[in-house]
Order: structure tokens, then C-alpha cells, then sequence
């Protein structure tokens, strides 16, 4: 179909073109500092979205996917959905007196560390069974958002959804403004992350892919509806974020973001695809204004995948060094 | 941020305007008749997306979901990725001369059709996985893609890419021009769908879902692939297909189209969500042009799916009536 022009071409070019050129005046990453990490970030982009360069990356096929604990928002002193997980544990007892005299759950309630970390891996999937399943898929969300909008964190009192990097949001926005296409793609089970990636990362619930349950269609009195079951879908966490991508995207990502060993398997198949690539690793490196920890560490263990990154020329982040301001509610240093 | 126009404000927006008004001018559905089902289709369409209107959608939430077999091809005188099935069988024969001794492969081998019959699930779920696992997921599609361009189909000799329903083509790029976004979801495999969806259907990967196996990330000599396993991971069919758009889409969609029993849970599901919304089957009714079955095929069989239909008054497509074209190699009656 060919357009009619009551004006010619070339005005309207020139219009679009004086309109377009201020939106691309501001600079992108303010909370970056200057240094080789920043630069490394530009320099993909650049390399992916110049057209006619040999590394050019058509549109589609910008597929950046990020982990979500410790990549996106903080993961200490514990992974804020296991803190959820407690939560909903005290405020489901009163219709559990059972759990009064039943482990796990009696060290829940009585706050009894010690016991509740000797119940190990089977203590918390029964945790997360008991609040994350055996309910519809829509009454879940509506607990995670209600424990979202009031829970606080334990060190900084703020608003969970506060506790992200400022500079992964911005890195976020950036490449959404060149055409990449952003996914989670997190151990955190998926329905939990849904219920606030889209107002806090701007991503939307269909480019959330996380842990998950076995689910079940029904139809109680006329009115269908989707139940979870305690039964594990799928684990989403180390060989499994590149089962995951391949099942549920279909295409190799050109950028992947991780923070640990849990990262290691989508930052190798990220890696191992043609063309230009980006790997990076946030390393939590600074202990005044957030965490420090790495190889030692219970969670998010940074081990492997940091020696990889060394041997491979992956790009990591020095938290300390490399970002001026950690969290929305700071302001910048220098 | 202020854009700084060297030419004043109306004169840019009178131009766009003049610039828009042509490509809203050619008639949307062409291959459709003018009748009820053509006008319900527009007035759904409508209904969301005029802005102010009560039953406004906003475009992020325009998901609309296809079933594939008899929705967007068709799937007689057999499912067409069965027939890939039984066509990898005898082109895999010569690396399996244990084939020759034992069912369902002997029957295969030997057009036995009797003996294949009688094999059932047990023996149709061998020729599936020997045919499309224990291999990776780009070695599957390579097979795929290698049969989809030279197998012809029984009847009309055509590609099987060419055996799709150029009403539903056109339905599918009319709802992406109004901010739909399309997606399949059907009870074929997921990444033999892939194969052709985006250059067939204009879906891209990430908006195929199907029926899947469990992966496996290996690396082997270096080289990370993903290793597609004889494990079923998930039956999208039936109440498989509302599970599967709650885990992977994350929405509800607003309108749906299926074809058979096995897309009334998807239907129901989207039917019971606020606001308008669209259900939609195809009947097969011309014995001419297509093929004509419901109730009592053993092949997309449509007997409870067009009871609901008639009682919740969801549209139903008669195809000899309501198409004016069938596939896009034939010219359009009147």
C-alpha cells in the first residue's frame, strides 16, 4: 500500500528527524561510574544495534535475560521469598494448630533458628509447600502482594521492592530503549516475581520464567480457575535457566546477567552461541552500602562461575567501584 | 524531556495524521464473508481497543491464543507432525536395522497400518521418542525444517506449510496490527511448531508453547547443548493448555480459537475472565474445499467444545459458509 502525502517526503523526514534527536541527548547509565565495566556494557550495545556492522543484531534477537536474587534486588540476610515463605508460615497459623507440635513449622513460630536450619532442604519444601501451594494461582499472587506492600527489610526497613539496584534498572531501561527484550530468569518461583516485576522492572508477567509447581486446571461451582500443586515443575536454578530459555523462549540470549554459581550453566550457553555476546556477574563487593561475599557464602555463592568469568573475559561488576549508587533510595557518590 | 521543534506543533501532527489515514483504508478479513462470524470478530475487536469505551483493553493485555492442528492448518488425513513421525522413522531405518524385528517400527517400515493402529499410545509414544528426542534441540528443528521443505501432503500434494487456513492468517495480522499479541498454544511439540511459526504464522518463538519433554543442559567437549529427553514434561492439551498459559504467559488471554474438545478448558478459561472477551471455534464443514468432521472423528474430534459453544454463544466458524478462501493456493469464491 502506497501512503498518499499531502506534503512532500522530505519535510516530513526533516520534521521527524528534528523531533527524534533531542530523546537520545540524555546518557545512558548515570549510575555507572566511568571505567572499563561501563564501557564494556556500551561497547556490546553499540556493537549489536550499529546497522551494517558484522556484529549487527536484528531487533528480534536481542534477547537479554537477567537473574533475579542478587542480580536485580538484594538477597541478604536471606532470599526475600524464603522470608515471605516464614511470613505466611505465622500468618496461616492460627488455621494450622497443628503446627504448634510440627516441625518445620514450630521453629518457624517460635523463631527457633537453629532447629529450622537443622531441618534442612525438607524442612523448607515443606515451608514453601505449605505457603506456596494446595491454593489457585490468583489467591497466591494476592498473599505475595499483600506481604509485599508491608513487610519491611530487616536491616534497612524499607519496602522490599525498594532493596533493587538502581543501576540494573537503569541498565534495564537502556537496552528495552535499544530494542532488546528483557526476561527474568531466576530461581524465585514465577508467579511470586510476577506479582512485582512489572511495576519495578518494567517486565511483564510473559518474560518472567522462574522455579515452578505442577498446576491444575478445575472448575469448582461453575468457575474455573488454576490450582497449585506441592508437586516441583521445574527448578530453575543452574543447568536448569538454560532448559528453561530453550523451552520457554526458543532463542539463545545475546546478554545474560548473574550474580552467582546458580548463573553459571545461562552464562556458558549465552556464551557458547555466534556472534557478539555479553556475559556479566554483579559481584557483591560492598559491605558499607550493601553486602560483601562470594566463594564462602551460603547464599549466592559466587565461586565457580567468578573463576569462569577471570578465565573467560566475562565482564564483573565491582558493586564497590564500578556503581555510584546501589539502591533507588541513595543518592549518587561520586 | 521537551523536544524543540523547528516547525510548530500542528503542522507535524497534521502531517502524521495525513501520513496514518491511508493504511487504516484497506478491509480487514478479506477471505472472510460478510455475516455474523466476520462481524463478530469486528465488533470484539472493536469493543477493546476504542479508547474511552467500557470494555477498553489496554494493549499489554490484548493476548489472544490459537490452537494450531484443524485451528491454523489442518490435521487430516493425520496430525502432519505424526506424519513427520512416521516419515524420520523410515529415514532413520539404516542406523536402526534392530527397526526391521521390532513394533511399532516393523509396522512403520512396512505400512502396516493395522498393526500401527493397534499399537495405540503405548506404541505411538516410541515413534515419537525415538524420532524427536535423545538429540538436541537444534538437531530436532535441522530434522524438522529438513522435512517441512520437500514432504508434499497426500492429498493436495502442497508443502505442508502451505496447508494453512488463509482466513486464520489473516485474522492473525489483523489482530497484531490493532496491539494484539499472538500466540499458539497447542498439543503439538513445541519446537517443531517453532520450525515454521514465525515464517508462517508471524509468531515468533517465545509465543509458541506446546507439548514438551524435560531437557537436559550438557556440555559436551566444551560445547553446551540442550539434550531433549523421551521424559514428557507437559501435555498441552485439554486442561494442559489453560495450565500452561497461566505458567508461561502469566495472563489470561481475552480471546481464544480452537477447533476440537481439546481446546474447551482453553476457551473456558478465557471465557471466565472480566470483561469482553472472544471465544472462538473453527468447524470443519467442508467435505469440498477441506474436510468436513466433529462428533465422531477420531482426529480433532468437536462434540462437548460445540455443545458449550452453542449454550454460552461462543462464535463458531462454519468454514464451507463462512470462508470465501480456504488455503492461500486457491482463488476466493464469492
Amino acid at each position: 500500500m502506497i501512503a498518499k502525502f499531502r506534503q512532500p517526503l522530505w519535510l516530513v523526514l526533516l520534521l521527524l528527524l528534528h523531533w527524534s534527536l533531542p530523546l537520545q541527548a540524555a546518557e545512558p547509565l548515570p549510575s555507572w561510574r566511568e571505567g572499563a565495566t561501563r564501557t564494556a556494557v556500551l561497547n556490546f550495545v553499540e556493537q549489536v544495534t550499529t546497522q551494517g556492522s558484522k556484529t549487527y543484531v536484528p531487533v528480534d534477537e536481542r534477547i537479554a535475560v537477567f537473574d533475579n536474587d542478587g542480580t536485580l534486588w538484594s538477597e541478604q540476610p536471606a532470599y526475600f521469598q524464603l522470608l515471605f515463605a516464614l511470613a505466611e508460615v505465622k500468618r496461616m497459623a492460627p488455621e494450622h494448630p497443628e503446627w504448634k507440635d510440627q516441625q518445620p513449622f514450630k521453629a518457624v513460630l517460635e523463631d527457633d533458628q537453629k532447629t529450622l536450619a537443622a531441618s534442612g532442604m525438607e524442612g523448607l519444601m515443606k515451608i514453601v509447600g505449605a505457603t506456596h501451594t494446595g491454593i489457585t494461582t490468583e489467591a497466591f499472587m494476592a498473599n505475595a502482594e499483600a506481604w509485599l506492600a508491608k513487610a519491611r527489610h530487616p536491616k534497612t526497613d524499607r519496602p522490599f521492592t525498594e532493596m533493587v539496584y538502581q543501576p540494573m534498572l537503569e541498565l534495564l531501561d537502556y537496552l528495552r530503549s535499544q530494542g532488546f527484550k528483557t526476561y527474568i530468569v531466576s530461581g524465585g518461583e514465577t508467579a511470586f516475581m510476577r506479582t512485582f516485576a512489572q511495576e519495578v522492572y518494567g517486565i511483564p508477567p510473559e518474560q518472567v520464567i522462574g522455579t515452578s509447581f505442577v498446576s491444575q486446571f478445575q472448575i469448582i461451582d461453575g468457575q474455573p480457575s488454576i490450582l497449585r500443586t506441592p508437586k516441583l515443575a521445574h527448578n530453575d536454578d543452574g543447568p536448569g535457566k538454560p532448559e528453561s530459555i530453550d523451552a520457554i523462549i526458543g532463542r539463545r540470549p545475546i546478554l545474560a546477567f548473574g550474580n552467582s554459581d546458580g548463573d553459571l550453566q545461562m552464562l556458558q550457553w549465552t556464551a557458547a552461541g555466534k556472534g557478539a555476546r555479553f556475559m556479566g556477574l554483579v559481584h557483591h563487593t560492598d559491605a558499607e552500602r550493601e553486602w560483601a561475599y562470594d566463594r564462602g557464602s551460603k547464599i549466592g555463592r559466587l565461586d565457580k562461575a567468578l573463576d569462569e568469568a577471570k578465565k573467560q573475559d566475562w565482564t564483573t561488576v565491582d558493586m564497590a567501584k564500578d556503581w555510584a549508587r546501589v539502591f533507588p533510595f541513595e543518592s549518587a557518590s561520586k
